[in-house]
């Protein structure tokens, strides 16, 4: 089969062996925000036509390419969300190469009753789910809008959304900040600077500030600036998440890696995951639609 | 005298009687960030010339005027500082029309030693020590970067900004909530409800995105969104201001109402001050400026 993660500023491809294991893998800067909706077929056919031509398929795709701009509106789960309730939300689309499967995102509730929404998260949450011992674990999966996702047994319980990489970018493109930043390479130093900040309490719009002061009095360089407003997002974000047991983080490996130091140093234990866990969980999706997806 | 206050993103001039008393007041939208060095004495003539041409004069300035992408830079002075200690630091500058006065920004540390900078509401904040009783009061001075401003007898003994108006900008202009926003007319009912979020406690970049989440599955209407998401960030100033004694309030009156029922909505004590205050803060400095400025 074939598996696509397809957010809202990058499609992933993945190959997969009958056994699971990645034969191949694509990526593409063609998130859901760039492109039209008669768009999805060529950029697909152009990342997994060769493999469909050799006979690979059916195609599993996750994440806003259900969404309301994506390719076919596919409409949410409630949470808790077991494996066989997101599968049977899966929604079918035809295409030059036969037949494509879109999965449902989620949507949750908090305390208060504002709803929170996911979409390729869950794909994520259930390759995740396998590779973890029974029970419960909370997943921290970092992006332009970071989830932190309650597994408990087989279902995803509930989750939570954090805009921080959006932050981050608003903030380094248009805020008088990113004025006085010199480039987007983050120091070490100051990303642990910014997380000890974060991690001893205080309000996030007067933190973020003081990059700005920092900065005129000089204490902070220009090439610092990101590393210590990145620090400060990130470090606000994972101060809420559970000291223990261990948070199991998943991400493309230099986001993954600046989140397990943020949990390291705000005194949280934090094990990495495979950044393929999505294929995992459309490939568990797929297993569970059976004869459906196979006919 | 002439009073000035140059911001960010707007200058506003009064012509004062010898009594204090405002005989005629100028703004413009003609901030720091939009003016060259060399456009700050035409726009003075265009906005003060007259003025000075029927003998009024001198001139006193506050503002981002005195910074470092100002007219003339001129040092901060260190907190805890009193009216004499600003009145010291000022620096003078010569122009068609004669003598103008810049008074300094100010400078404190928070308790990790984080420096923070204010230029302008200094001179509100001498402004106001002479509308209250004596002792100490907290202002909150909202704007781009809001100021809450500590004073204690005839000293600003520290203070504290907030990114609340430029984070608001940067969702409305550039973020995934914007996109979803209808107009930047304050909705009062979803303002409200954006308080409310913010003072039962939380994070600000989870709730933020809550405005995306209600707006998706149809509980915010576009044209709310940024009633909720002024509500949200206000509601998150605003919390870390003392519930009592009162607080004092000094902005345009849109911007100043609104402050004053965040306040109200949250549980605490708030009056408005004069909008006016940094001119009349500017004539407390010109008069213990005394022969000097006079001469």
């Amino acid at each position: 089969m074939i598996a696509v993660d397809w957010g809202t500023s990058r499609v992933r491809a993945w190959r997969l062996a009958e056994d699971g294991r990645v034969r191949e893998r694509r990526a593409l800067d063609a998130g859901v925000m760039a492109v039209s909706r008669d768009e999805f077929a060529p950029i697909l056919e152009s990342m997994v036509g060769a493999w469909c031509a050799e006979g690979d398929g059916p195609l599993f795709l996750c994440g806003m390419v259900g969404g309301r701009q994506g390719w076919l509106e596919v409409p949410y789960v409630s949470c808790p969300a077991s494996l066989d309730d997101i599968a049977a939300g899966i929604r079918e689309i035809t295409w030059a190469r036969g037949r494509a499967f879109i999965v449902p995102g989620l949507r949750c509730q908090d305390r208060e009753g504002v709803p929170d929404l996911l979409r390729g998260e869950e794909s994520q949450a259930l390759g995740a789910m396998a590779l973890l011992p029974p029970g419960g674990a909370t997943l921290c999966l970092p992006g332009t809008h970071s989830k932190h996702v309650l597994l408990e047994g087989d279902c995803v319980e509930r989750f939570e959304t954090y805009m921080t990489g959006e932050c981050f970018a608003l903030l380094m493109e248009h805020s008088i900040l990113g004025r006085l930043a010199n480039g987007r390479d983050i120091d070490e130093a100051a990303f642990e600077a910014g997380v000890g900040r974060a991690s001893r309490g205080g309000v996030l719009p007067h933190q973020l500030f003081g990059a700005r002061t920092r900065a005129l009095v000089g204490e902070l360089a220009p090439e610092s600036v990101a590393g210590y407003l990145s620090g400060l997002l990130i470090g606000h974000e994972v101060s809420q998440l559970p000291a223990e047991p261990a948070v199991y983080v998943a991400a493309e490996p230099a986001l993954r890696d600046a989140y397990l130091k943020a949990l390291d140093l705000s005194g949280r234990k934090a094990r990495p995951l495979d950044a393929d866990v999505a294929a995992m969980g459309l490939q568990r999706l797929a297993r569970s639609l059976g004869t459906r997806a196979a006919a």
